[in-house]
């Protein structure tokens, strides 16, 4: 184990009365170990205590992982992994337990009495693995000049007559050629009406003249992730189209302008959201502007209204505003990562932002 | 909602005294509704009670989702989506929890105290899943053929020089060329020592002569998944790799001719597993013989010498009994999935379990 981020882990817990904890998820245990280990259905669970007894319960399939720096308890497929797990806590002290654990653990454990309260513990994981050190940083700098790469040969490809799947399939491909593991999250290609539907799930769809395209991409290089997103059109640009564009690329860089230590997480959110409802479009700005990235697309500590988190050095997280007009079709989102540095922010994307009719 | 499917639920619900459930996972969602909905981090809660207030709990992001036969309880990214749900929850009952939910939301409602008890409540969906009806028979039949085609395909080219991460690539697009959504768990082409590692992650081993290889794959076809697992030699196959073949080979056909209504699950792990002890081989099967498989590779109903659940009709699962010997690097499973008659069972897969060299 990792000795400098488990002794911050462990401070974290002495500091909030939390004497115990089981963190179960696979990145949250690479983060620690090293090693990743990945259990599907079975239990796996990294169990720390301030006392130092730290263990590691651990299905018997996985014999490879010998050398992780803390004692394994091994369970088979017929034993009842909860059982072992409960008969190495302390079931008179509070517990917490990782955010992710899936509910048909943690009611076996309740029901087997095994803490004295049950309680979150993620937040002491996630707060330490907000703050990228060094070594983080160059990683997520690095996994996003290889998106913009890709990036720059997707956009091409949106005049070019293919559905979503296809395209799905082609980015894939790019990024496993580019040295990624794999997407860091299901690629987005989403053509006018589309588009204009934030979540929308990629279908056969092709694009037409005077749509809107809105690419939303990312892979993960070196176990970090990178998340961008441009907004081009087919053919020609609609006059509401370009408003809408330009009122959201605006918006991006005040949320980027606000994207310093000292100010909240919903300053940032605010700065983007301010703007856009001042031009009209609030209603139509129906997500929140932005999410915390490492390891994981997708972690700790969201850039929206309702987080008043003061930004520290080493934060990484999304800046992405949109807007979303249904009815005309027009669905117009701009991504960028931020990397929070001692005076403002790196921003972690370099390709442009000007409007592109492909 | 599937108004046949959701009465058996609350049927069962009220035979086992729980009023009210709540049900997160997206295939369970599937199962009642008929529609996907991939809430990624975000919260959906399909809450049902014996009542008839049913509700669906779900983020604004899917405003696609209006037609679902039932009534839509709305949040947005900032709104405490728990509280939300807890609303509607009668705080003093007890609750079933969906086995797949998070412990964010778990220790969130109970801290907000809504349910008098919490309860695993999906062996109540899981087991009705259990059971195939015809039209989910039919779908598993033919998952199972596009199966056999694929594998026919794969055998050929592990002797051609391929590492297991190009043959993944070139399986996972085996898969979506002929009509798979996806494939139904990452595909597992594992040479030599790698084989006989029952969890190994795929690498850039290539295949080398007298190697064996174990060939586990599966994909979705009309949201219903196959698995099979065949393993071939290649360019020559040692006698102690033979007879560990043969031994597995016929363990298999002891499995499958246990598996009948009316017998145990239990016993058809046990009719492999004793006869792989009988020929010596006991402490080297180290994993159970199988898993039920629908809508999702694994399902609930494991084929273990820990489940006594008797087998009835319309039952899918696999039966894959493997030896694995790390030190001599030989490493064979051989699966098949069977679907209980009312006399026995059919086996899905029909590819051939004759010894192959490639």
């Amino acid at each position: 184990m990792d000795q400098t981020k488990l002794e911050r882990i462990l401070s974290k817990m002495k500091e909030q009365g939390m004497p115990q904890m089981i963190i179960s998820d696979p990145p949250a245990i690479f983060y620690l170990t090293g090693k990743w280990i990945h259990p599907g259905e079975r239990l796996l669970a990294l169990y720390l205590n301030v006392n130092g007894a730290h263990k590691l319960v651990i299905n018997k399939l996985f014999p490879q992982e010998q050398d992780l720096g803390v004692e394994l308890v091994w369970y088979d497929d017929v034993e009842d992994a909860v059982e072992i797990l409960s008969g190495i806590v302390e079931h008179d002290k509070p517990i917490g337990i990782d955010k992710t654990w899936p509910a048909r653990f943690l009611l076996r454990l309740q029901e087997l009495g095994a803490g004295s309260r049950f309680l979150n513990g993620s937040l002491i994981v996630d707060s330490i693995r907000m703050i990228k050190d060094e070594w983080e940083q160059q990683l997520m700098r690095e996994a996003s000049i290889a998106n913009d790469k890709i990036m720059e040969q997707i956009i091409p490809l949106v005049a070019k007559g293919y559905s979503e799947k296809e395209l799905d399939v082609i980015i894939r491909d790019m990024y496993k050629q580019s040295g990624h593991s794999d997407v860091s999250f299901p690629p987005i290609t989403a053509y006018g009406r589309s588009g204009a539907d934030p979540h929308h799930m990629t279908d056969d769809m092709k694009g037409k003249h005077g749509d809107s395209v809105v690419l939303d991409i990312g892979g993960i290089l070196n176990n970090y992730c990178s998340d961008m997103t441009r907004t081009v059109f087919i053919g020609e640009v609609s006059d509401k189209a370009r408003e809408v564009y330009e009122i959201v690329k605006e918006a991006q860089a005040r949320g980027i302008d606000a994207a310093k230590p000292g100010n909240r997480m919903c300053d940032v959110d605010l700065a983007c959201r301010n703007y856009i409802t001042e031009k009209g479009y609030g209603l139509y700005f129906t997500h929140r502007t932005g999410h915390s990235i490492g390891m994981e697309d997708h972690e700790f500590g969201d850039v929206s209204s309702s987080n008043k988190d003061i930004i520290q050095v080493g934060q990484c997280f999304s800046i992405e505003p949109g807007i979303y007009l249904l009815e005309e079709g027009i669905g117009v989102r701009i991504e960028d990562l931020v990397l929070i540095t001692e005076d403002g922010c790196e921003v972690l994307n370099h390709f442009t932002k000007d409007l592109i009719v492909v």
